[in-house]
């Protein structure tokens, strides 16, 4: 057996996005005790980077020392107890995994459904909300990785708030690419991922807890199922008292990467971050009309990081993602539950948002297209693409 | 803010333990998508590797996407159903956290307690298998990285078959310091952790199931509590099939860490590398011994790689680990639960269980209690370890 040297790739699937090279170097340092003086002034900075990038000043706010699949499940077995109702807005596979999770905490979940591309209908969950007034959170993703959608987090935390419910809100595929303000807009719960927009390794979540789901979790009457995720538990070793107690060895060299990672989102700022997400999805938009390609998701709901291509009539969608691996090195991403075979996700998400990548990949695919004899636009597509981004004096 | 750039540091503490540099260098290889095909490679060239490691031919062996608590937690809420009685083994902190599992779970921990650095008496444990024939499970850790003792966990295995329990066995420090037979021993389940004897980054659990326990799983009447951790979707993606389907973004870095990490240890063989911890334990007893110091568990069950020694008489065991920190970028750990303040806990694994550090270590020692007055015995430490080494024919 020899050691693994991975291919050279291009990320541009739903994630992990390409990570900085600065991140890589950063995470590959000496390892440290995690009791040591150092580390816990880094895990001080790393709690302010990330109270920066979600916007908020809760105390609470830390990464969980594992995947974004995981941060979901500390908010609901943190917030929940058996028996509580959650109303779950589902348009997509995630909105699903808060169903399981709910369920798994011997919750009850009503079900908000919408189709798969489409965005959460807010009429729909205010009825939800004033059918079930027992309801204790609203639950919803922010940025569904499966489809491209963006949901108004905004007006769906205002009327969890009106109805007097707490909210849980999937910001995986959402931080670092569009705007997530946890305290404008008042939501109780937010988790995310380390391997989206924050363009760092795979393996961390994000998470944020307000001062209200601070109390629920504290005045809990029986324990967290999850020994791991227990945040009455992990707030000792996390919080900001001078003790630190130990729970569990935390993923020392992932956190110097996160907080590698976080630096250049600051450096940059949130604000730049997200006007760059837009220009390059735009840019990609336009090349993919001009090559005759249409996107699946209306205009108005379009998350900038993720873009759902519809696969053309008659073509093989996982011969063009086998090519483009071989020939290119580029990775985009399948459609996955009620989008499988329909369409292709293309991200462009943290370091990989840039227009390199972007004409890169328009080349790439028309190239493809072209040799399964798909009915595309010949030539087109790049000259669109830069002309926009002359349009846009960049 | 600026990037962090840890101190130099020697990790002779209860773990993390002192990373090979091979394995920081195959962390930082850029990253690749969880379903690529190479990547598809190396989880089966990790499984195959971790089946040695744990002398095993289970099919369900795999890391855990998460450090080894999360490993414990997979194992109980994959293998426990509400009401199910498990006896579990305390001799340490570890024994604490595996009760604390089971009753999360919903289920029935019957306590088989033993001193704080002694070993798990096996007629408790007989009596306890007679007097709850309704128990399902029995738990215990092979390596209690609290105290440093060594439990026998091949009778422990015996007996519990004996009784038609399944076991549950936490490794985390035992393996690739000790011998850890899953086959040879019958255990059921076992779960290890990345930092330790495996001297790979902090952040990954490895674990395996047997075909009964894989059974057990498959044939549950409820769900595992846990999505996360549930090991009926985990097998889908990690499993042997051709067709892999995502479960969640594994930590694809974290991942080729583990992969170098283990072959290194196929490299050494995991016979020499027991033999390797023997020996510099036996070095480091022998010095410290010379120096007038005490080790706190019997020779008959003291483990090589975590050595628990005896604070003197009025000696400020934390005043000696700071200075030991400050002074000498050295890291040996503190006496956990009913041990603190009254031993150090010296840290042997892997990488770092070397001549080197067991040299640097007793002189660090030697120097920082004489600083504070402590009674040892002067220049006499070093040159008995050396002895012992001579008399090896190292």
């Amino acid at each position: 057996m020899i050691s693994f040297h991975p291919p050279v790739r291009t990320l541009m699937g739903p994630g992990p996005s390409d990570v900085n090279p600065r991140i890589l170097e950063a995470m590959s340092r000496p390892t440290i005790g995690h009791l040591d003086p150092e580390f816990i002034r880094l895990m001080d900075e790393i709690k302010e980077l990330l109270q920066y990038a979600f916007k908020t000043r809760n105390a609470l706010t830390l990464p969980v020392s594992a995947p974004g699949s995981a941060g979901m499940e500390a908010a609901f077995v943190n917030l929940l107890q058996r028996g509580d109702k959650v109303i779950v807005c589902q348009n997509g596979a995630f909105g699903g995994r808060m169903k399981e999770n709910v369920e798994r905490c011997g919750g009850v979940a009503v079900m908000v459904m919408d189709e798969w591309g489409s965005a959460i209908d807010l009429d729909k969950v205010e009825d939800a909300l004033k059918a079930n007034s027992d309801a204790r959170v609203l639950a919803f993703v922010h940025a569904e990785t499966s489809t491209g959608v963006r949901n108004d987090a905004r007006a769906l935390a205002t009327l969890a708030r009106k109805h007097d419910c707490m909210t849980i809100m999937d910001a995986v595929t959402s931080l670092g690419g569009i705007e997530v303000d946890a305290d404008g807009w008042g939501v109780d719960v937010i988790y995310s991922g380390s391997q989206k927009c924050l363009s760092c390794v795979p393996g961390l979540s994000p998470i944020t807890f307000s001062a209200r789901a601070m109390d629920a979790i504290r005045n809990r009457s029986t324990r967290v199922q999850s020994w791991f995720l227990d945040m009455n538990l992990i707030m000792d070793y996390w919080g900001g008292s001078s003790k630190r107690s130990y729970h569990h060895t935390a993923p020392i060299n992932a956190l110097y990467a996160l907080h590698e990672a976080l630096m250049i989102l600051q450096e940059e700022s949130l604000e730049r971050a997200w006007e760059r997400h837009a220009l390059h999805h735009q840019a990609l938009v336009t090349g993919l009309e001009a090559m005759g390609l249409s996107m699946r998701v209306a205009p108005t709901h379009r998350l900038p990081q993720l873009n759902a291509v519809n696969v053309p009539e008659g073509v093989d969608e996982a011969g063009v993602r086998a090519t483009l691996l071989q020939l290119y090195g580029l990775e985009i991403g399948a459609g996955l539950g009620s989008l499988a075979g329909k369409v292709w996700r293309i991200g462009l998400m943290g370091f990989g948002c840039n227009q390199k990548n972007v004409l890169f990949c328009l080349s790439a695919l028309e190239d493809t297209l072209l040799s399964v004899g798909a009915p595309v636009t010949v030539g087109r597509s790049l000259s669109a693409a830069r002309g926009y981004y002359t349009q846009q004096s960049v």
